[in-house]
């Protein structure tokens, strides 16, 4: 009989069979899109908006793509110290005049611009826009990185991918957490804490007036919640509980606060943001929301706008409700009441982080498993992970050009059983890991990294 | 005798007296400038970094000059609505070239904007630089709004009094308060907390790097401090202790928190901000640390940068200790920590708000005595208020060109007896009232304004 | 005996006969790149730049992809009314990072950004680059407008398309004219001139400095020598000669000038620019060179920077020979010799315009042969023309939804013989007609469109 | 009997005599200023605009107030390499209201700033606007580089100089030429040209809308007209006539073309601008107008927007003509009439260039005569001169800071006698010299230098 584990890992890996070998091969032609997929979704009511998302779960990386049923205003802040973006100079010119067809998400760093056009042909080549200078389609984007320690290849969201996107979009759903364009984003590598983290999304109506506000969170800084305690965290030793980004901070730059530590190295985050109101607003009233909206975020991430952080928000007027409107909102009180739909956003975007496997120290594993699961596994062309049976005990080293989480090239650490197929390296950020099938899985489960002899 | 109270008024008076007329002249020319005013000091050893306050009591306004005693890089960050700025284009090349000998903060709205260019030719005068193009003055400068309701005249800082500022410039001290350019700063209209607020400052020293954060709050928000409390409010009928901006703004729009309403109207505020390091950066990674630093400010002032604000941040490297010494800050760290100086210089602006005059109901004031108040008493070309004596009771009423803060134009409002000569309007804005030596003195102390016969 | 003209126009069919469908079928796939076409090239010898052209020959639309042998700084100049680009953001934040591997310039307006993207991910796809944060692609790139009546589809460079260009990239040698990106440019539309205009590029060695500057010139404006003569027009009757952008702009806004009058409608254009240089420059001097050359292209381009035009302007310094070198120059001297450079290259762009079909008035067609002729061609999804022969002549309409050139929807037009097959709709805008193996070339040569019944 | 240059001396001199110590005084007390001087003037019909200039002789230098009867609209466009401007982050906020009241272009480079803020202060302090927000004073305003070489003192506008200037403004007048801020201009300093400039204006009416320029020509480049010729220059030996700019720039950047070398030396230069219509227009359309006219600048000064110059320019519009009313102009066309009445204005700041005196060979001056002459000069407390007889010649050497012109501090130079008490010093930049009244006159004449002893 087959274990409710078994049973789990045989659906996950049957999500990739068709492609696994696909982080392998440079190219991504055999990769397939998986269309807004996600359990746990934001709902609202507002036809003229349609979000789509596609992921390749082999990276797994996505593209959120934000669609509007008619051209709209929009406007654009850039804050980041590395922000990758399309079109926004246009955006910046404060013309009068609505024109933005479609706003993009995406993973993959600059690779994943390729998402942003795509969208834009996707809309020439299905008919819906021409190339004529009056129906022309604008798609503006911004991107996030999740390459580096994130995962193991190096996949992004390409052409397909976006164009997946934009054709599955549907009116008043978003999928919140780790999914589209936040499949594998992470959040607080400025204190350590190193968490899965995602987009997130939320909807207010106000009277006539509907605000959406809509996040990939990939920052450097922590989720914060309006008590001030970090929403998610991989604490270091001895860290307090809760733990409060003040109290981390005032620990800076050295441990002055028990038990925290600067990190050692940095790498490119980013957070993109999109704020959408029905409302008419004039050029320079709808900028200043963006950046209202965009300031006020460093409530909600702390820190945040750092040299390693790329944060881009766009902010989108659909002009559905006049601003004489009885119950149109001044644009102060507009921007303020946004910049709370944006909080509550990011607080959606973090995703139920994975349980740990424990360590069991009675378990002993036969030494003819241990050598069944001995040999090198390749994850992509640039990680592999080479497994032995030595002492009775299991190791790992890695062998590629990279490491592989908690199993690192320079030396090989011993995996612990767990139960039988499943193990563990231990520590701050415990690395989970299972054999099935003749593959090994590290952290098994949504963000599961997949190896083939 | 005389009471305590008696000294103090005379003690007030006098201040202004030989320029008690000034606010009604049109001409500043009487004006005397006091310099470096103010109790509560930051204090701090960095001799590179001078810094000179001069006010105008009978605004009271004025102005906060920071000097480097060698030209130094800056950088700047502008996101408000509605700022007043002078000579930002030159900072935004980017150059790597140290130019910057004076940052300038001024009450006075754009009229303060004076004060800045006079900072460069007071140098110029003075002899300590001239006009060559190696050796010439760059002051850069912005502003903050402190009229409309927040005094009875329209004098603003000047080139006298900023030269006088420039020329008072001592190193290690910054009042701290409503002071210089901060004199008659406000916070908190967004809400109708409308305090008294000021300017703030902190530093920090990390091994070889000096930090140092300014800030004159002037904001459209209220200042929120770690643990997400309004540091200082005037709270509308049944608002909840403590209170949170969180829960202030989650009634918007509309009162659905118990007791809170939005405010009816709106006008400018800002909030001038400099940051002060000695390492040297690069000019983008300082123009980083100017655009990190004010965002995070979004934390301390909230809501912030929106429309009816008008915010800018200078920041500037003096270059003492280069960005290889060992102990020197990466540009991330070094804007986080500025980030949590630029909290503490904004918790610091707070000053101790007037002691409401409570009204003594068994008072009873003779008819001569009231008699002796009644007149009408001019406080500036826009502002008189009469007294009169009716049916054993004092009423006020504005009778220029606007309201006398509690004293509307609209109707006599009675003056309640609270002691000899003191008398109180109470309210949510409760209005201290005080009659001595023939004047009218609304606000006794350090915020007063007195109205001549 | 096959005649010249029978043979180049076989030749020209041929090109295109394996996807003369393709025009008409909504997707590119079957378009093939024609890659660095073109006779006339610049050549010069700067290992470290390497350039590639592809074009669908079927547009005609291109792409121009320049490609740096190392990473290279980048600055960026955005000025026109309508620019179209790919991560100018990051640009301009000033880090003194060489980060730029590719500066993409694409026909297809919005639709061209596909191409600045495709580099990018053409560089991982390849192994060239990869996600990791120190090794990542960046490309930039910007697009023009040879949409709307340019041409009679909508065809745009894709990733394909550009990914051809890129992997035919070489150092040293640059196709002028109506090639790449400038396939099917234009100039002039402001004046009503609307002739041929491609991609112009110059050269020149300073000492050990190195200058290149390439230009896609699809100006409103026109293109202006030293003496200050318009290098192509269509002029209008009775303009005079030579043609000098002097006179015609003194004859704004009406016809005070004889026979001048001002266009009646205007459209997109675009002018994309390139700055590169050897030397190495702090990034504000880079800068500065971009605005400085930027700027300059108001000379030979007139006028520049409308609200109708696009322009931006690239500046990229490989950073091969150090300013402190002997002969290194001035950042002003370098911007001034730039600009000089940018002039020649605007002025090579200008392809050599196609000859007008003369008609013979003697020529009489066979009614046998007009009814050959007879039939509706169709050259896209937007356009098709119908051919009849009535009272011994030949007449055609266009049917779709747009014109075809001088064959308007709202009434047929003569098409006068010229010779056997061929025939002419004169005006000020002549338009060459071909009848060729039964299909219908109109301007047959470099920008023939070819409709097929 | 006094000869004619007698009396023109004479008037010369009293021109400044009450003021002829200033120079040294380090105060600007006791200047004077001279309104809207000039005796060459632009006139035109627009109530809405006032313009009013003031110069001290003694400088000479000078300030041009442009103030419009009721508030504009405005935008800016900064260009150049070290622009020294205030209030112009305002303006780019984009909002649609009208808020402009002055602006202010000014000599003195940072320090003439001053003048900027001083026409605001001044509408205060004359009671036309108060510090209500709905009715404060927004004066923007830019400065020109007239120090360095250009005079012999360091006289900079001031508050009393800008505010004589404002209230001295009347509608329809402007003095052209080495006037207000353009009172001690420079052009051509790249190509070591040297001349005097000053500032120009233009205006045309088309239809109902009206179109006005000015600028402040002070530019590195030289004056071009439209025939491709340099206005003014002081040419080197062999250069040729008509001198073209298009030669001298082919020249770079050493002297390929016969006689030209490039300065060895830079400093500072700017040109500042100002467009103004009576049209309403979108604020995006009017930035559109600033950017479109200051990019075409380009043409009539060359090179431009250089690291070495400021190049700022303003558009106003005074919304008088509904951009519907029939007549009005589209935003494209605006731009380009508007650009050309730029270039009119450029050509129209060119002064009549001084005469130099002429050598007498054969005049032989008394050596009583020359010991009179003899002494030292002070010019300002920067610069004296020091005349001595030897030989029977008159030498004259630099003792102060800085050279006086070709009067230099490294070595002697003879007086070449020309007339009795007129001498001069031949060469590239000939110097006219005047003994007078006891006193030194260096350029006598409208740019004169005085020295007493």
């Amino acid at each position: 009989m087959r274990t409710l584990r078994q049973s789990m890992t045989a659906l996950l890996l049957a999500a990739v069979t068709v492609t696994s070998g696909s982080a392998l091969a440079g190219s991504q032609d055999s990769l397939q899109p998986v269309v807004n997929a996600g359990d746990k979704k934001l709902q609202f009511d507002w036809p003229m908006l349609e979000i789509g998302t596609a992921e390749y779960a082999e990276g797994p990386t996505g593209v959120t793509v934000f669609r509007f049923a008619r051209r709209a205003l929009g406007a654009v802040d850039v804050r980041g110290g590395g922000p990758g973006t399309v079109n926004t100079d246009y955006l910046r010119l404060g013309y009068n005049a609505p024109e933005v067809d479609t706003v993009v998400f995406s993973g993959g760093s600059w690779y994943g611009l390729e998402s942003t056009t795509a969208a834009a042909t996707a809309l020439k080549d299905d008919g819906e826009r021409s190339g004529n200078w009056d129906n022309i389609s604008l798609s503006v984007g911004a991107i996030i990185y999740d390459f580096g320690d994130r995962r193991l290849n190096e996949i992004y969201p390409d052409k397909r991918l976006a164009q997946a996107a934009l054709r599955g979009a549907q009116p008043g759903v978003f999928p919140l957490g780790a999914q589209g364009a936040g499949r594998s984003a992470r959040t607080g590598q400025f204190f350590g804490c190193n968490v899965h983290s995602g987009q997130g999304g939320a909807f207010r109506q106000v009277g006539p007036v509907k605000i959406a506000a809509f996040t990939v969170v990939n920052a450097f800084g922590v989720v914060t919640d309006r008590d001030g305690k970090v929403v998610a965290c991989n604490p270091g030793a001895n860290w307090p509980q809760p733990l409060r980004p003040t109290d981390l901070l005032a620990g800076m730059p050295d441990s002055r606060k028990p038990g925290w530590q600067p990190p050692k190295e940095a790498a490119r985050n980013t957070t993109v943001s999109l704020v959408v109101v029905n409302q008419t607003l004039e050029p320079a009233l709808l900028q200043r929301i963006a950046v209202q909206v965009h300031t006020s975020m460093a409530r909600g991430l702390q820190p945040f706008a750092t040299e390693y952080d790329g944060d881009v928000l766009y902010a989108i007027s659909t002009g559905e409700v006049d601003d004489k409107t009885p119950g149109a909102l001044t644009s102060v009180d507009l921007g303020v009441i946004a910049s709370e739909v944006m909080w509550d956003a990011i607080l959606s975007s973090v995703p139920e982080q994975p349980k740990a496997f424990q360590p069991n120290k009675r378990l002993k594993v036969a030494a003819a498993d241990l050598q069944k699961y001995a040999g090198e596994y390749k994850f992509s062309d640039i990680v592999s992970v080479k497994v032995s049976a030595e002492d009775g005990k299991l190791v790992a080293q890695a062998t590629g050009a990279r490491d592989a989480f908690a199993i690192k090239k320079a030396a090989a650490v011993e995996l612990q059983p767990v139960a039988p197929g499943d193990f563990t390296v231990p520590g701050r950020y415990p690395l989970n890991v299972r054999f099935a099938d003749g593959k090994l899985i590290l952290n098994p489960g949504h963000w599961q990294q997949i190896g083939v002899k």
